[in-house]
């Protein structure tokens, strides 16, 4: 199938045969398919979708373009989880020490922050000495004999995918379900993972605004899972307000940390339990949710959790005492008390607000090359639901930079919206698809 | 509006203000816009299609981006047609000249052939001498002393349309109709016609195989005009067949001085007068179609008709001797007869089939830098509706390369269907629209 019988075919609403979908990917990564080919393929993708079968041999395609790590070797079922992005979602930070407490070998590559999120390896890099960039072969055995190993994207892991977003990103074809998930899935399964738990996002924080879109994503990504063989277990949750309290850098590790000595905020703690216990059941060490989640209380009682944390911190070159010893961890030299304006109830947290504020601080990157402050950030006093009265600490700003602190003041106080009485409570967890 | 924000738009099916589709167009034809976002947009445009306000300035945009000619100096409303495009189509050849005959300037900027149509410059071409590169200025003299001019494209003339075709020619979006009607339209705009007149093909010959699709193209073409403040009124026509019985260049061109005789098949003759007819009324030398056809009668009867030809051939270059001794244009070596398989009547020719083969022979090209023999081609003694006895003559081959010969033949052969009764005769012109 030329380039072009098969942009018309997709463009028709015809399913692509998968070694023509194959064909195709290669040319494309390797430069003999030009990227205005490549630009209205995906266009066509957009308005015709693709079958489960056709994003298969698509997420395969990019996969393969690259190297793909093979942990077969290593015992027990290797299982990463993914999310889809959000403000204060240091998650990562606390699931993968937990995970390998319990039994569970987590091999996860994460990425960067960029706009509003904030990412895994920024957050990690915080820590002093952590590096995110180690071998393979480092990564292999830290996976082997830690149970985790968190590391960043190399250049050898699907670059199609790398290549294609970069494109997408000036083409208008970023927010398409099939695009997105076969980007997701082809990194993921380039871990060398045996089963994935997806933390998909919605509300007014993250990528999918509606439930609807965050489930079709997740069935998307589900589907091809079960396409390459992989079990894939998805939970839709809320991101109408930042997770936890910490947005920031090490704001957010401390907070990881006080996780896993069982002191965090409920909706945070209930996110990293959540998702976890989904990893224990995946990955064969408890029968159900309700056996898995007795494990990880016995972690976090016992101390095993922390104390895989700073295993693993110690493993990536970090400072293990500053897991516990705060004062080692990088901070801000101001801290300063935004007050509640007005008596009342905490009915919304505008998350995207929330998040380019702290952007704006230097918590988070605007552009790709951007340096990260990592002591900077926000500690949520009040979260929705809460009820403050008139000049009580709202949101405790951590700043390095005087310039920049009214402007951001200004855009935090405007991301919390105020009512006369709590709205109805929304779990964290709204939904659990497989 | 950013080139991304516009892809977005359009892809979500907002209408996009005249104004960003300049700057994009600008951008494209320029450089500045690479290849992959306009490929994206196109894609776009082919399911979301455009508005007949968006269509304007798209087009406005192609045509301005070259020399757009400014004829208004010379008296007369400046009537052009343009056909989409078939087999044994030459009508243009015979239209100029008895437009001009009746005092209906026409300015015509013609174009090559490629695949199974034939070109209006190659056939003219056929004529010794004859010259399709005239300049701007010997163009602009012969509309306003001759009353007709039949030139190629030049480079100056609506850039923006050439690399966009050859972008679409390789991305699967040459087939949508918005964007099929801007590129005529912003061509033919190049040329300062006043009004034009459109043959629009339809059967298995023509690029518009149904109906309903060719009258939907001359609609958008039609409300491109009016966009523009062009008169533009579309005939519909039939190719479920060859047009006429010559197919070839030089055969082609006899055919033509023919019709200009008053004696050539009733078909090809019908086309001519039918779109010279609407010429002359928007040409404002004729009040109506009736009124019309009697002055192309006497222009015809008179001789002026083909003392018209002469003088353009004689204008351009050529040899005007030619046009009425036939030995002056080039022939075939070989002429051969190919014979009826078996008694019946002839229930279909299929026109592509008709015109590959004519490529074959050396009459088309399959490429475009295929050379043209000018001599071969077919002449078809049996159309659509004739009884045929077996070893009667049915096509008449012209041919210079016996290696070739024998797969024409049998290709040829192949095109025509054979029933027992004649089916039902289908008009030539099927719909008119303005």
């Amino acid at each position: 199938m030329r380039p072009y019988e098969l942009i018309k075919a997709k463009r028709e609403g015809h399913s692509l045969p998968p070694d023509a979908i194959r064909t195709f990917m290669d040319g494309y990564t390797k430069g003999a398919i030009p990227d205005y080919q490549m630009s209205a393929l995906c266009m066509a993708v957009f308005f015709k979708g693709m079958t489960a079968v056709e994003l298969g041999a698509w997420t395969r395609a990019m996969l393969e373009s690259g190297e793909v790590l093979d942990l077969s070797d290593i015992p027990g079922v290797k299982v990463d989880k993914h999310s889809t992005g959000g403000v204060g979602d240091k998650v990562s930070l606390s699931l993968a020490p937990l995970a390998a407490a319990c039994g569970v070998p987590v091999p996860m590559i994460s990425g960067r922050g960029l706009g509003h999120t904030g990412g895994t390896l920024d957050k990690l890099e915080s820590i002093p000495g952590f590096r995110v960039d180690l071998s393979v072969a480092d990564y292999r055995r830290m996976v082997r004999e830690v149970g985790a190993c968190l590391i960043g994207q190399t250049a050898t892991l699907a670059p199609a995918d790398k290549k294609l977003y970069a494109l997408r990103d000036v083409t208008a074809t970023v927010d398409c379900i099939p695009l997105i998930a076969s980007s997701i899935m082809s990194k993921k399964m380039a871990e060398g993972i045996d089963a994935l738990v997806l933390d998909v996002k919605t509300g007014s924080g993250a990528f999918m605004k509606r439930q609807e879109d965050a489930a079709a994503l997740a069935r998307t990504m589900i589907g091809i899972g079960a396409e390459m063989g992989k079990k894939v277990v998805a939970l839709i949750t809320d991101m109408d307000q930042p997770l936890g309290s910490a947005v920031g850098n090490s704001l957010e590790v401390m907070e990881a940390v006080d996780m896993l000595g069982g002191c965090a905020p409920a909706d945070y703690t209930e996110a990293t339990l959540a998702l976890t216990a989904e990893m224990l059941v995946l990955g064969k060490v408890a029968k159900d949710e309700q056996e898995a989640r007795g494990q990880l209380q016995e972690a976090i009682r016992s101390g095993r959790a922390v104390k895989k944390l700073e295993e693993i911190v110690r493993w990536q070159h970090g400072d293990p005492v500053a897991v516990t010893d705060y004062a080692r961890l990088p901070r801000a030299r101001g801290v300063v008390d935004l007050a509640a304006p007005a008596d009342g109830v905490v009915t919304g947290i505008d998350s995207e607000a929330v998040g380019l504020a702290a952007m704006a601080l230097g918590a988070g990157r605007e552009r790709t090359d951007s340096v990260i402050d990592p002591g900077v950030g926000f500690l949520l006093r009040k979260k929705v639901g809460d009820r403050v009265r008139a000049g009580e600490p709202l949101v405790q700003v951590h700043f390095n930079d005087d310039a920049k602190l009214e402007d951001v003041k200004r855009r935090v106080l405007a991301a919390y919206r105020f009512g006369p009485s709590a709205p109805v409570p929304r779990p964290l967890v709204l939904q659990r698809l497989q």
